[in-house]
């Protein structure tokens, strides 16, 4: 089953990769993007027998590893 | 208006960082997830007038920024 975690810095949180990558579009002429935000997706093939089960991995894996909930918050969706 | 930009490795590219988080899902006892693939997401505030000319605007900050396309595919959504 595929997970799809995202993980996002949270809202207040300085963001010095989505603030440079705003910069350089802007170097780039793509003054229109007016903000960025930058954060991980990661695909998760998981062994389980259905979705709950395979969210419920998702969540812990995101918990102890992929996240650091102090600063990113983050969604896990079964696809 | 809102863009959601993803940017995976493609399909046969090696994926050091994916491989790195499961094996540490592993070590912290989720053998059950059995592949990572890991990417980047970057949520794109931009001024447009229409979802088109917004999603215009990400496929060209993706080609030109946000994605090496030698080894990277892009997905470009409007929220």
């Amino acid at each position: 089953m595929m997970l799809r975690v995202t993980v996002m810095p949270k809202p207040g949180v300085l963001d010095p990769e989505g603030r440079a990558i705003r910069q350089a579009l802007g170097h780039l002429g793509l003054d229109a993007v007016r903000e960025v935000r930058a954060g991980k997706v990661m695909l998760l093939d998981v062994a389980a027998d259905d979705p709950a089960a395979a969210r419920a991995l998702g969540e812990e894996a995101a918990r102890k590893l992929l996240a650091n909930t102090v600063i990113e918050s983050f969604t896990v969706e079964v696809l």
